[in-house]
């Protein structure tokens, strides 16, 4: 009985609470780790989290073991959903390596823009020699917010969430050990897929850029797609996501156009971005962040514009809409995002040629790192 | 008597119209020229042009000879004072270049960034062999606005405005002509001053970019300054005007830092850009752009930002603000404003050393183009 399966959740914010607390619910055991033992002091004493679903009763899931000590969180799991920003990516990779045993599989919820292709190469540069299986979901499976020190609140669950796993040939095996607590998991051909559909990559950054005045001076007191998306900043979005979607191609995937995703997620009607924006009622209500210290770009401008640009420069793609966000990001913060940020480098794809990329993604194979330890080695 | 100066005004719109109005009002014998006849059909019919000063009655200023051929604008004209938006300065220069004769003042009114220095370019590459002096201001001498088909409105004169002839030595007799019209104009080193101390680079395409979105959104219904520059609106600002202080710097040039420029010619208080610009009752009242189809972006980009970042990258400046709001604004309007705008080359300065470009400024020496021609003759 799949129920047996037994799940870590790394990171208790408002993703990770909920998560933990929700496969608890369908009856899994499930631990809770967080790096930073205050933020779940409150669920240590109570043992559990209280889980509100909109139009329901809350429930009170009680959790196997919450704590900040990695090895601990990951004895004995079958399943660790990473539930953290994408900048907490490689600093997870680095503590779980050591503690992993073979057979136990990580999945990235989500893992933004080549989440899990840094994943596995950061595994693989501190030695992690146990058979784990890395996979990454496009999106994170529900809307949810943390209420408070100990509760968590679900407002929507999504109907179709793309994973895969690295390589691809794993997937199938993924989605059977988790597909009892997420059914809407639906698989992808690979990794380049998850990573290439990410349009928070599109959206985020870019309206927050262009709205940036408008942000702090209102504290986001405005509509941020109904009233920020004008015909201007929605070109920009087109160009964006034309540069998304070439890089794609090059790398022998079609991606989804954002212009379709709309119509395919909101059912939203128009010919242009601009239309399909104005007229997506799922858009409504929404404002935009209250300052510019916000995710939008401190999460998507690293892990999702700067690994787009860096897949366009080494596959011939033009980045200039990416690029100048990016820039821009990096005035804006003080931070040089080009360096923070994911890299081919980082994903281990430097130097490979498009046939190579596809045989790594698809089969694990042609792994640089494997390639030149072989090589040091004197083998192959 | 200087009276018997004879100026010819080039462009009829907003600054151009006041201008010769203002020329003729003080007694001097003006033409006016537009490219465009229809523009300046009823100045034509009446041959004269009301002019309304603030807090003062209009008065109807009669113009010598209003056209749009350009040979008949520019015959007896000792002073020629060019006044339409940098991106038309190549095709005035072309355009006059064939009717010019020795002695001939033009001025740019203003030049933006290395305005003086591509006109000359142009002169020498058509082949103009007239012994004209080519001088640029630091910005327009009044704030003015055409109000109706053959009439203007001066709202305020500015006090100082800085000026520079090609070569530095012709200074002097640029301004000895021009003074009994114009004493509000002084002298400045050279026109590297005039190019570097742009002030619109630093403002106008950063602060419409930053606000594209309440831009569009509300038609520009927000005050420009005092609303649309907030904390992070102004570091860019601040890290824009760092570049221009550097490349200026780079180029032997002590250029103002935008917040003494704002605290002398405003007395605006305060200590950063953000304060002294929101402190600034200069500011009250200026409402933003109305869209993005404006000068502050098609003008300032490819005329002030772009130089500034050719410049930068030929002496070693890293400009990544300059770049990110040109790359932006590229995106936004669909347009190369690299290849479009005034570069190095286009100035004359590719290739030179500092100890070059400071001669030629000077001096008028070390121009490359007369350099190549001598090479080519087997002369020098």
């Amino acid at each position: 009985m799949s129920n047996e399966i037994r799940y870590t959740v790394i990171g208790a914010g408002h993703g990770g609470k909920a998560m933990a607390a929700d496969l608890a619910a369908k009856g899994f055991t499930v631990n809770l780790y967080n790096r930073t033992a205050e933020r779940i002091s409150e669920i240590v004493l109570r043992g559990e989290i209280e889980l509100e679903y909109e139009n329901s009763a809350s429930r009170y899931c009680r959790l196997a073991n919450v704590t900040s000590d990695i090895a601990d969180a990951l004895d004995g799991a079958d399943v660790i959903m990473v539930v953290v920003p994408a900048s907490g990516h490689r600093d997870i990779a680095r503590s779980c390596a050591p503690h992993m045993r073979d057979g136990q599989i990580i999945i990235l919820n989500p893992g933004r823009t080549g989440g899990v292709l840094e994943f596995r190469q950061i595994l693989n540069q501190v030695g992690c020699t146990a058979d784990v299986i890395v996979a990454e979901a496009g999106t994170f499976v529900f809307a949810s917010r943390s209420t408070g020190p100990a509760q968590a609140r679900i407002f929507r669950r999504k109907n179709a969430v793309p994973l895969a796993a690295l390589p691809a040939t794993r997937t199938g095996h993924v989605l059977e050990t988790v597909c009892e607590a997420y059914p809407q998991f639906i698989p992808v051909p690979n990794v380049l897929h998850t990573s290439l559909d990410n349009m928070g990559a599109i959206f985020h950054p870019a309206l927050t850029l262009l709205n940036a005045g408008w942000i702090e001076r209102t504290k986001g007191d405005f509509q941020f797609y109904i009233e920020g998306v004008t015909r201007s900043t929605a070109h920009v979005l087109e160009v964006l996501d034309r540069e998304r979607v070439t890089i794609a191609a090059a790398l022998g995937v079609r991606a989804r156009p954002a212009l379709r995703w709309l119509r395919d997620a909101y059912s939203a009607k128009g010919d242009t971005l601009y239309e399909a924006i104005q007229g997506n009622p799922g858009y409504q209500g929404i404002k935009a962040p209250r300052n510019l210290r916000h995710r939008y770009i401190f999460e998507d401008v690293p892990f999702s514009l700067v690994p787009l640009a860096s897949l366009g420069a080494q596959f011939g793609v033009d980045t200039w809409a990416a690029d100048a966000m990016i820039r821009l990001a990096c005035v804006v913060h003080g931070t040089n995002y080009f360096e923070r940020g994911r890299t081919a480098e980082d994903m281990g794809l430097k130097g490979l040629r498009v046939s190579e990329v596809k045989r790594y993604v698809q089969d694990g194979e042609v792994n640089p790192v494997y390639s030149l330890a072989a090589v040091r080695n004197g083998a192959a």
